[in-house]
């Protein structure tokens, strides 16, 4: 699997895993994030049952996994949040940050780990992960696909993890971590943010909301991270895109 | 768990369970459906993890579990059809039928599952259960509130199954499977329809082609089934409603 530490200062660290090369081909692509602190580690759409070993044996590299004192799921998939189970076998303390309107739902996967759950409300809420720093802050991404759906920015470092928004379903010999060209790399979203991504509505909301944050780093759980010039260029992209194309009147 | 036969006809059935009494506070209340013919058993959205024991209970003095041929997958959530790997342990040679969308998605909960996919195409499929029967159809029903969604509309007792369409979150001690007082029945269903559902324009296609189908019963996965002249009743109350109600400009 791979690794890259996109920010580091001191113990404050953001490192992404992904492109695990044992990986299947059945099972699509997906990135993990790890925000490393002095206090602990927050694991950002911690991936499905099956990347469980290949992500667990990673991220012990770099952290006890007992440390883990948060997860934040953007939304509901099976990709996103299937390990939940055991992840909790090995940090039965950790919360699980989510929106209240999936608690029910993913409290399908079993009820013990549901009072560890926080329903996160609709407009977001703010979490301390280290007493040395600012409050991260889960922003609304609704329907951005998932009906409840958050991404999550960070004003320290000004990265933001934005789950779907931004995906690409990459081939398998592409091992950039970062978006090297904007334009090769359409190639690669357009078809996934046309399809699945349900509202014209929704998708401006949402950039609204990150362009007054101006991150300096997007990072979706597909695909490649977007830097320097690419985050605008990604931001206007998505702007002029038409999404929602499987609506038929 | 409480169990209703919707219609029967010798060896064919549509048989209706969910309810179930034991179930954790926490966890939102599923409804799976079951199409019996002389050719064995087709389960419609086979419900989470977390109710996998009851569920087999209940349908093993129905059918052996071995006789389940097919699966069909509304959509993706973890209430839908986290209880796969279970299932697959049981009846290994079923076929699991889900939009493409989702296949690479739902492989996360274990790849060893996938060869067993049908990835369905965003224009539905017809799926023949028995050789004495007609084809039941997938319909389209995407964004509602799934990306990638279906329906099962099976002409031959006129039953829609409409997954989270119609969907109603109900009190602990509502005991009704059927729906009886529509208006009274709103207060349930209202809130679930205008959160989770994104797009209106998605929402009015679909509307659009169930129409046309003139189905006698709707059946969701979540809360009450809807017949007689509260089947039009439901159809026009979600016409009227403005959905999408957490995008924020």
């Amino acid at each position: 699997m791979k690794k890259k530490v996109l920010f580091e200062q001191g113990d404050y660290k953001w490192i992404m895993y992904g492109r695990d090369p044992e990986k299947s081909h059945y099972v699509i692509d997906t990135n993990e994030y790890m925000i490393l602190t002095e206090d602990g580690a927050t694991l950002m759409d911690p991936g499905g049952t099956e990347v469980f070993p290949p992500v667990v044996a990673a991220i012990s590299k770099d952290v006890h996994v007992g440390k883990v004192h948060s997860f934040i799921c953007s939304h509901q998939d099976p990709d996103i949040m299937s390990s939940l189970p055991l992840w909790m076998g090995l940090c039965p303390k950790a919360k699980i940050y989510m929106s209240w309107v999936w608690t029910g739902f993913v409290a399908h996967f079993g009820h013990e780990y549901a009072p560890n759950f926080v329903a996160v409300p609709d407009e977001g809420i703010s979490i301390r992960i280290s007493k040395n720093l600012e409050p991260i802050q889960l922003i609304p991404a609704h329907y951005c696909h998932s009906s409840g759906n958050f991404s999550v920015y960070d004003p320290n470092s000004k990265i933001l993890f934005s789950g779907d928004i931004g995906g690409a379903i990459l081939p398998n010999d592409h091992v950039q971590l970062l978006v090297e060209n904007f334009d090769q790399h359409i190639q690669y979203m357009e078809g996934f943010h046309k399809r699945w991504m349900p509202s014209n509505k929704a998708k401006l909301a949402w950039i609204k909301r990150v362009r007054a944050l101006k991150p300096n780093l997007i990072c979706p759980q597909h695909g490649s991270v977007f830097s320097g010039e690419n985050v605008n260029k990604f931001l206007n992209w998505l702007e002029a895109l038409d999404v929602g194309s499987a609506i038929t009147a």
